[in-house]
């Protein structure tokens, strides 16, 4: 049996949220609540939730009252996940969407690394009950993570996905915790996605500014048309989704595109004799 | 995304029976099957239920009609698990009684390494709502095994507690499923960020055609000074190095550094009409 810092475990869980899109079920936010507390996490937000507050909440939620008072209620999914280092968005297998998809566990894994060596923040959202997250949602997800379920058998509720997100979240958590306080076990950490870095990696929010920046430059030299931009803005979102990028990266990228727009609408011209930049 | 053989993995996880000891709540019988059948497991026994049969049941393992059907109802716990090699008591972590215990993960391991090359059979006992097991019962188990919750919040329901035990068993009949059908698989198991893509990657020789490209189109725009380019073709590396391109992503960078360069050199000009390409 594995021993573990309980309060060092629900600490780390703290910078992972679950996040709820249009949920309609009240009883729905109940089991999350207890799944959650049950697990060690404690930061709920509801997206426009069709029904809330709900007695059907309280009742469910039985002996996680202080999670209640912490929910969050937000207008908008962006709202939500504006601080977020790190987003995943839940998916059935079937999604057609092209995308980063990890299974739970390494997903997991993945998180609790960035939570604990890297100080980030993880957002974990789960769509509505009867359609799940729309295709403009899950592309604002840095990664797809799926349940590797009974492929028989269509797919587990709202209230079991999150109860098995969040039990593997917490099984990473105290594998983590573990390697931490134990100088020992820090020895035999082979884990290949070790990243030490010296830069600050940027938020969603921050995102949100990027990809509108590299659409406008990519449709001011006609390489997108805005009318029709088909896969592009979808492919540009998957591909520096998954690259987390950090600060200096950001300004390097954001720099290129306004030199791209710059000389393109003339404001910038290419001096004769050279001696510039960077 | 783990690929499995999912008609293997169900074969597997039929020889690990789920009991329910003096079970009140037809909910929870119905809730028990419903993530058995989306985990896979099939085989359900009822050691003496207070409530059975009941429609609730039904409604709630909607789609898992055929494990209705197998049901076996029998009247001591000795009789559910006399043909079982190894079975698991479940114990809430606070129990007094010593006895071999294990975390749910390691406990789902053992069974299904039994199961797959020992062809054993194996049951995992989970008691009444109010009280659990009695130590008689718990006696009867070769293994004890425990979720490990947040030590600060009681413990799981039944119907939570067979659904992480369920999902476990799942995991582990995939890992030794894969193991078993494509020894291959068993080389790059080590990937824990195992992820499922719909174009191959682009391979490092490709690499070392982008890294140029880039660093020849930034110094055609004289953002990039070729004589002292300082950082710059570092930083490149580090954050196209890390995002591992896709073919069309490398395609699509490549044609986007291309119409860069020209449209810098002339050879290409913004149509007056736009009516253009991606």
């Amino acid at each position: 049996m594995s021993q573990f810092d309980n309060a060092a475990v629900s600490a780390h869980l703290s910078h992972v949220r679950i996040v709820m899109v249009n949920t309609t079920l009240p009883a729905n936010i109940g089991s999350a609540l207890r799944a959650m507390k049950t697990m060690g996490l404690s930061k709920l937000v509801l997206v426009a939730p069709k029904t809330y507050p709900h007695p059907d909440i309280d009742a469910l939620a039985a002996g996680a009252a202080d999670l209640i008072e912490q929910i969050q209620i937000v207008e908008t999914l962006e709202e939500a996940i504006k601080d977020c280092h790190i987003v995943f968005g839940t998916s059935a297998r079937s999604r057609t969407i092209p995308w980063p998809l990890l299974d739970a566990r390494p997903a997991a894994e993945l998180s609790l690394n960035a939570v604990v060596k890297e100080q980030q923040e993880v957002a974990v959202i789960f769509g509505r009950e009867d359609r799940g997250l729309t295709n403009e949602e899950l592309a604002m997800a840095n990664y797809h993570v799926t349940i590797p379920v009974n492929t028989d058998y269509g797919v587990l509720n709202v209230a079991q996905a999150i109860q098995v997100i969040c039990y593997e979240m917490r099984m990473a958590a105290i594998e983590f915790t573990d390697k931490i306080e134990d100088p020992e076990a820090k020895m035999h950490v082979t884990d290949d996605v070790d990243m030490h870095w010296d830069e600050p990696l940027v938020t969603h929010e921050q995102m949100e500014q990027f990809y509108p920046h590299i659409e406008k430059m990519l449709a001011d030299i006609d390489f997108m048309d805005p009318q029709n931009p088909r896969l592009l803005p979808l492919r540009l979102r998957r591909l520096f989704g998954r690259i987390q990028l950090d600060r200096m990266e950001y300004h390097l990228l954001r720099g290129i595109f306004s030199r791209v727009q710059a000389l393109n609408n003339g404001t910038w011209k290419k001096p004769k004799d050279k001696e510039d930049q960077i």
